[in-house]
């Protein structure tokens, strides 16, 4: 019999790190915090059933698949609340688990404030709190006809990986597909150039899809721009290889709009930041996402993005 | 095949109601909200597997656990988030959940403003956030010795109607049991009168046991002073019931300690809310909580509250 709900909240609250805005962390019946004047909060919640992954993996996906989003509203992350059911109480996957969370929100000063435990399947939920200066915020409703069409990183290499999981277990991308890294630095910066932001997590047409529905404009994508890791490229052939980075998910990139006067700046910010940050298209009249090939006939992706209940 | 992840959204999206502190809400890739200055945020999250209850019994349930927890700190519901796992997409399912969720929503104006969808076993975690003034939270950490202990509304009901669940399951206590009443305005009224709070979750006992840890003290509380209900009192004897309400979980009633000079306050408190609020025992020194017997003998729970791991 292990320990009880209890002792692992005891567990978790020895490790959950702190900041001056905490007024209260765990242990009372809520979190009880001070939010800065004058800036808005933005709030996301996700919720995670993991397949068979290392638990360390695990913690750290669930809480960078919440900071992609803060990252993609040009948030600065301040808190977390974790809730998480397991099928027994296990003192060393919470521990590993807590390795990789508290990893990953240690880089990024987001203090875990609360949350609760349960038993039953496997599940993980997490909330994120950040903050943005009011009427910053990075949205999806901003970009205009004109506009370029920008992504962070390298796309596809996480749904590389999972067409490879079986295959090659250890391949080199399989580390992009448990460890995203969400660009929280990249969005920050973004929040004064971007017109619209989104992060890329169910594939790139179908979250700028996003942002062209709520911005009633289309886009146009040049699939030959879009930007691949060396891993990838020697991993697939030219055609799988569009496939995965035009409509694969779990890439926790961030897709941006910006007017073309603010190229120079971008590419400072790329080099500043010694982050890749590639041009890929551009915003349209209309309602449609395009994407062409190097003849600029359309391309067709075999799917367009991950619906979880398709 | 039913509607995919977008139609719930858009679903949940359609219904969600507003507040005039909500810059953005659901339908971004985070909710952007905007506290109000000089007030403190108070954030709770909970995570659940329902039993096979009526889809509206577990909307309402979801909200009102952490409306609850909410309660017990004295604040003052704004927003929430919902995180959603379930088997397949079931439009009716969802219709009839956001039913009892968004009734209770409504009559505290709290906001549904974001969350996910997943495909998996049914689970639910929501997030609840409120606010105090700073400075007047509720917390557990302030019961003093010889202040009184008081409790909402009555004790056991819930438990009562898990007992008689089988066999009676249209028993009047079930309706305590699906559709439990956080006692928001009390735990807001109380901020100004009570020195230390909790909400009733795991078991009067347990959670009384949870405020004496934080503040170092000790409590004595008098079996036959503990509030029933007339159905608890018709559907058990005295033996079964005082188990159900020093031990039994799922209450959502408030629990607090008052210095003895507010007690005219909290009477007339209790008339104007139209709720019983009921004396049951003292703050004593030490670190026990002892229940006694009509004779002062000490009186041993079958069990010490509910425990998710145990």
């Amino acid at each position: 019999m292990g320990p009880g709900e209890f002792d692992l909240i005891a567990r978790i609250r020895a490790r959950a790190g702190t900041r001056d805005d905490i007024v209260l962390g765990i242990g009372d019946d809520a979190a009880l915090l001070a939010p800065p004047p004058g800036r808005h909060l933005v709030v996301t919640e996700g919720v995670h059933f993991p397949r068979g992954t290392a638990p360390a993996d695990i913690g750290w996906k669930a809480l960078a698949v919440n900071l992609s989003d803060l990252a993609a509203m040009g948030a600065e992350p301040a808190w977390c609340t974790l809730s998480l059911s397991l099928p027994q109480s296990d003192t060393a996957w919470i521990d590993a688990f807590l390795d990789g969370f508290l990893a990953l929100a240690g880089e990024h000063g987001i203090a875990l404030v609360g949350g609760d435990t349960t038993r039953g399947p496997l599940s993980l939920s997490v909330t994120a709190m950040g903050f943005v200066d009011a009427g910053s915020a990075l949205r999806r409703d901003g970009a205009q006809v004109g506009d370029d069409v920008w992504v962070t990183g390298t796309l596809g290499d996480a749904a590389g990986a999972l067409v490879l999981l079986e295959r090659e277990p250890a391949h080199p991308l399989r580390r992009r597909l448990d460890r995203p890294t969400p660009r929280v630095h990249a969005g920050r910066a973004l929040a004064a150039l971007a017109s619209a932001c989104v992060d890329v997590s169910d594939g790139l047409l179908a979250d700028l899809g996003h942002i062209c529905a709520r911005s009633d404009v289309g886009a146009r994508i040049e699939i030959p721009s879009l930007p691949a890791s060396e891993a990838l490229r020697d991993a697939f052939d030219d055609v799988a290889r569009a496939a995965l980075q035009a409509a694969g998910g779990d890439d926790y990139e961030l897709c941006f709009t910006a007017d073309a006067s603010h190229r120079e700046r971008i590419a400072s910010l790329a080099s500043r930041l010694d982050l890749r940050i590639t041009r890929i298209g551009r915003i349209t009249a209309g309602t449609a996402v395009v994407a062409v090939d190097a003849a600029g006939t359309a391309w067709q992706p075999p799917r367009t993005g991950y619906d979880h209940f398709e």
